[in-house]
Order: structure tokens, then sequence, then C-alpha cells
């Protein structure tokens, strides 16, 4: 693991080297974790000229600046042991300015700097410490190294899922009815914590009846009622990575029409979503492909503002399967496709997959999420 | 509470006359709530140069712009009728750029913005929407007015200590032995939310054997056996407002003499801590009354950075308790006092209070988290 972390530290040197200071500051908690293994809280890289770590601070290498010592749990990560890092004596600290200081004093020229992360303040508190640096901008350099995931990074992914997968399945051999959605939600953030998981990856979404079929839905104190469609979110957090699923239920014996029909129209949106995966195809025909089907039966209120988006060290990351995003995707790039319909007092049904964009000639995407999508009656 | 929202943004439009521009975009979330009564993601406060709400956006008067409507959840609080809100029709536009286009538009100056959260992108956003506006810095004038809390806040805090005091007395009158960290963490985190929590204050934090005493312990699967120190930190959120709790336990009938040893001098050090809440003390004074009596006891490693700090609509706010920290307490601060002492390998004591400080005629800080701090045996 540690030569992928140098490697990526190596192939962001080379970008940036393309077109603009080699020398980096990285503040964004995942880009400092993607390049490093860790990214314990306040923690910077700075992202040395060059590949050579000389005398640790004096050499031009890479530096790993932390207000605190990495913990190497694994919720935090273990650092790239080839890393030098530097732990500020007062935690209080800011290990960018810190790292703004070491860049000067070592005649660096020129630092980009992730503006879409640092603030306004910490940004002048650069300049004060290091007013002979050039301060550029990074902009979005590292979400972009991020956007293909290698095998290990998909491995991770395969293990979130599962773990989602398994703690769903678990809650869905359990009595439903009469439960609130409070506790269901934590009865599934307990097993997925059992499963192995990091934690949850995000807030536990649990609806039902009017509640069902909603993006997020923070649970509240309503009970399972027969006859009530029941939409469940969650995530799993494993290394860091995080996966999602979401899946709608009908509880009690025999779904009405109504709920059968609304189910297969939201069936056949995601899938035609999830058949949309191809490498090259562009993102908004993704969104187009499910939103369609949706919005030919009727419905444009009610529908979530994009498809689905890409997932990795963050819950919500590049690429957008929105109708205004611009981009193409990749073999390698893993997303969720979860449109939904929601009818205001009635409920609804959500969808939400987690897939691998794959070659057609292997197979087309590769779904990660394998938790039945035909409509259980529980 | 319409009237208390009203009256803080014209406190705060009062105190922004007196040295600058009077109208402000607020930002970070935990000053919006203050202001207005809720902080949808992304939601900006526009602060008026005046009262006058004129006809909405035409006026002068204040504007809350949201990515997403107000849900009106108790976690995310309901906005003050009185406030004009306005919600962008894309949930990926941003708000501060469109209260700036808007405060541009009415003629304004100057806007003071809060730099220590906007990041510099965003803040280039702005200038580029609203070119001729003069963007200054509103620094912690935000933070400031929340320093001093009144009698509804201290209410919701009461009830935040209520709630976390109940979750932790049940899970003492259960089985710990065998039980793991992450188990207990789980449990007390339903019981919070059982007793009418928003949720969780922060990430529970227990810790057992070798783990106890230390001031964030992310749960682990080592389970609770005989002879352990089992320290437990947990706070409970209520309307916004967040409490915490922390206490040390011995599992098993009979403590050593070490552990009571070391929790009879943590135990000093806390009351000590408390005792110094008075009116008018320096802050750093509070820390130095805990951090002596440890440090007089030989401990000089493994101590916190710092003995308390503030609460409120944040976990962590001012004031520091802390040993360089400036400033000086006043009645109506709420503050935790939570020294410990950690021995690696052997575990150690934390004992974590929130206070209300009063005036000495009033009897002294007044206490909000009741759980005994006797050294029971569990």
């Amino acid at each position: 693991m540690a030569e992928a972390y140098a490697s990526r530290r190596h192939r962001l040197r080379e970008r940036n080297t393309a077109g603009g200071p080699a020398a980096a500051l990285i503040s964004r908690p995942a880009n400092v974790r993607y390049l490093t293994g860790t990214a314990p809280p306040g923690a910077v890289l700075l992202l040395g000229e060059s590949e050579d770590d000389g005398d640790g601070e004096g050499g031009n290498g890479d530096l790993l600046v932390c207000a605190h010592p990495p913990s190497g749990r694994p919720d935090e990560g273990r650092p790239d042991e080839t890393l030098l890092t530097k732990t500020l004596p007062d935690p209080g600290g800011d290990p960018a300015v810190t790292a703004a200081g070491i860049a000067a004093a070592r005649g660096t020229d020129a630092l980009a700097v992730e503006e879409h992360h640092l603030t306004v303040a910490r940004h002048r508190a650069l300049r004060t410490v290091a007013p002979g640096l050039r301060l550029t901008d990074l902009a979005g350099a590292v979400e972009q190294l991020r956007l293909i995931k290698d095998e290990e990074e998909i491995g991770c992914l395969r293990i979130a899922a599962e773990i989602a997968d398994q703690a769903l399945s678990e809650l869905l051999e359990s009595i439903l009815v009469g439960r609130t959605e409070r506790h269901l939600a934590l009865e599934l953030e307990r097993r997925l914590v059992d499963h192995g998981a990091d934690g949850p990856a995000f807030a536990t979404s649990v609806g039902t009846g009017p509640h069902a079929g909603l993006g997020e839905h923070r649970p509240t104190d309503r009970r399972v009622e027969e006859g009530d469609f029941l939409s469940v979110g969650l995530g799993a957090s494993y290394r860091g990575y995080r996966c999602e699923i979401g899946r709608t239920f009908v509880i009690g014996t025999s779904p009405a029409d109504w709920q059968i029909e609304l189910y297969d129209l939201v069936f056949a949106a995601q899938r035609a979503g999830r058949e949309a995966l191809v490498p090259g195809a562009a993102c908004r025909d993704v969104d187009r492909a499910a939103r369609q089907i949706l919005e030919s039966a009727g419905h444009r209120e009610g529908l979530p503002p994009r498809i689905g988006h890409g997932v990795g060290l963050e819950n919500d990351e590049d690429p957008q399967l929105a109708p205004s995003a611009m981009g193409k995707l990749d073999a390698c790039v893993p997303v969720t496709v979860e449109p939904g319909v929601h009818l205001p007092g009635r409920g609804g049904v959500r969808i939400d997959d987690t897939l691998v964009v794959r070659p057609e000639a292997d197979g087309g995407p590769e779904l990660l999420t394998i938790t039945t999508k035909e409509l259980l009656a529980l």
C-alpha cells in the first residue's frame, strides 16, 4: 500500500509540474488520506518539489504535518511508512501554516493550495508566515486523480457493500411492524459496526408510510404499519471507502395496486440508469435514461435533482449523474444509481445501488450492492 | 423565540455599524442558526443594513438564503417566522453568491463576511458576482455574541444534560463486564435518542482498561473486564444545544489502591476547576487550578492540553480553559471542566462536567450534569 501512496503523490507532482508549481499543500481530509493513507484531524500534506527526502524538513520531499499524531485506528487509516511526519508541539497550531513556513524555508518559490478548502483567514495566515511564497490554486487536481479507482480501492468498496448488504438482510429477518424509524436506523448502524464497518458512511435513512421514497429522511418516531412502503438508505465505511444501498419494501402480505405500479416504474428507471453505465457515456445521459422513464409516467415533481453520484473516500464525489453534468464515465469509476418518486402524503419508492463502471466486454457494470431489488412484502 | 432571533440580529447590526459595514453575510452554520433559528445545509444569512424589510429582496432587511428549504425538523431547528427566506431553484447553487448578488442589487457598499469560514474559492465567487461590493472581515463577531447564553439557551442545555445523565444512569444499571466498548457506545447513543435528544452531540467515547482516561477514545472491540477502569464520555444535542458528561468507574467489587489514589487526585483537580468558575476569573486560572493539582502529584505527561471549553450550539466553543487562554469568564457562560490522567498501558481517569458560570452570590456555578462523581464499583 505504501507504494500506492507514493505513486499517487508522484502522479500529482508530475501533473503539477506540467502546469504550475510542483510543490503543493493538500488540506482537504479525503485528499490527504488518498495521498498518504491517513488524515488525522487538521493534518496537511506538503507535497515537495521532488521525491528527494533529503534530511527531513531540509529536503525537498513530501511531509505530513499533523496537529495530533496519527492514531493508526482503522477508521482513520495508517500513514504510508515511507512518508515523513511532523506533529506540532501545540495541538492548537495550524499545520497548514507550519507547512507553508517549511516550504518557504526550503526556498520553494510557489505553492499550490486548495482554494476550495482553505478559508480566507487561513490563506492569509499562510501569506503572513511565508510572504515570499507565491500561492496558486491547485483546484480539484486531487479529486480528479481520485475519480478512477484502483483494484485495492474497489476491493474496499466491495467489502463496504457486503457489510451494508448483510446489515440490511439481517434487519429484514426481524419483525418490523410497530418499530420506529429511529430504532430501525440505530439497529442497522449497530449491525454495520458488528460486521466490520468503520462505521456508518452517513446518517441512516429510514422512512415509513408517507416518509417512504424520500432521498434523505432523518428517522422519526413514526412506527411501521401494515400497508406502508418502507424505504431504507444506508452506507458502510470500510477503510475510509464508502458504499451505499437503498431499498424499498412493502409491509404486510399484499401490496396495493398503486404500490406495485409505482415500484415497477422506479425499478425500470433504475435499471435503465444501470444499463447506461458504459465507459465513454455522458454523465447527463445516465441521468436522462432513468429520469425520462419517471417523467414519461407523469412524475415531474418529487424527483431527485440528480440520479446518482460517485463514491469513494467521500460519500459524495464526482462524477455527478445529473442533467447539467459535464464529463463522461470511465471504467473503474464507482457510482450510485438512485432514482425515486415521492408522493407527498402517500410515500414512495427509492432504489439505490452502488456499481463500478466496467467495459461492456467485461460484462457491463459491476454491481456491488447485491440485495435483491424484487419488491418484498415483509 | 422569534423576538430572540430578531433581537440577536439587531445586536449584531448595531455592533457592526459601530465599526464597519452594517450589512453582513453569515455562513458558519452555528452562527446562522443562532441568528435565525435554523441552518439547513449551505444556508446563509444576509444581514441587511436596516430592520426594514421593504419588499422582500428589494428591501434592506434580513434574508435567509437556502439551497434546500428549511425542513422544520427538531434537529435542524425552525426559522424565525418574521424572517424572509429565499430558496434557490437549483440546489447546486451557492447561497452565499446569491446573497452577495442581492446585496449588490440593493446598492449595498460593503459587506462583512466570515473569513474564518468562507473558502478562498467562494470568496472569489462573491467578488465575481458583485465586483462593486467591498468585502470586509466580520471575524468572530457572532461567536462573541454567542458566548453569554440567555435563559432559553441554558434551558436547552439543562435538558441536554438531563438526557445524557439519564442515558448514562440506565447503562450503569446494566451488565457491563464482557461487553465491548463499541456496543456500550451504541447503547448509550440509542438511549440518548430514546430520551429525546436530537442525537449524540459527538461520537461517544468508551474506553476500558488501558483505554480508560483518554480524552477522546474511539470505541474498539475490547471487552470490559473485572478490575478495569471504564471511562465514558458522551453528549446530547437538544434543539441544537450540546452538553457533555464524562465519568470513570471501576469494574468489580474492590478498586486497587492505585486506582483509588488516581481517582481521588483527578476528582480533586476537577473540583478545583469547578470551584474556580467565578465571573471575572481568568480562563487560564481555571485551567491552572485543576492542572496544578495533577502536576504537583507528578503527572506532567498524559495531561490534556486544556482543562475545558465552552459549549452551546457547537460542542467546542469559546471560552477555552487553557494555559494560554486570554479572556475572563462571565456569568451565564456554560463550560466543561474535564481534567484527566492517562497512564499508557494501565488506563486512567477522566471526569467531565458541564456547568454554567453564575455569580457567587447566587451559589456559584450551576452544575448541569448531576450524575454522581463518587467512584462507583460496578
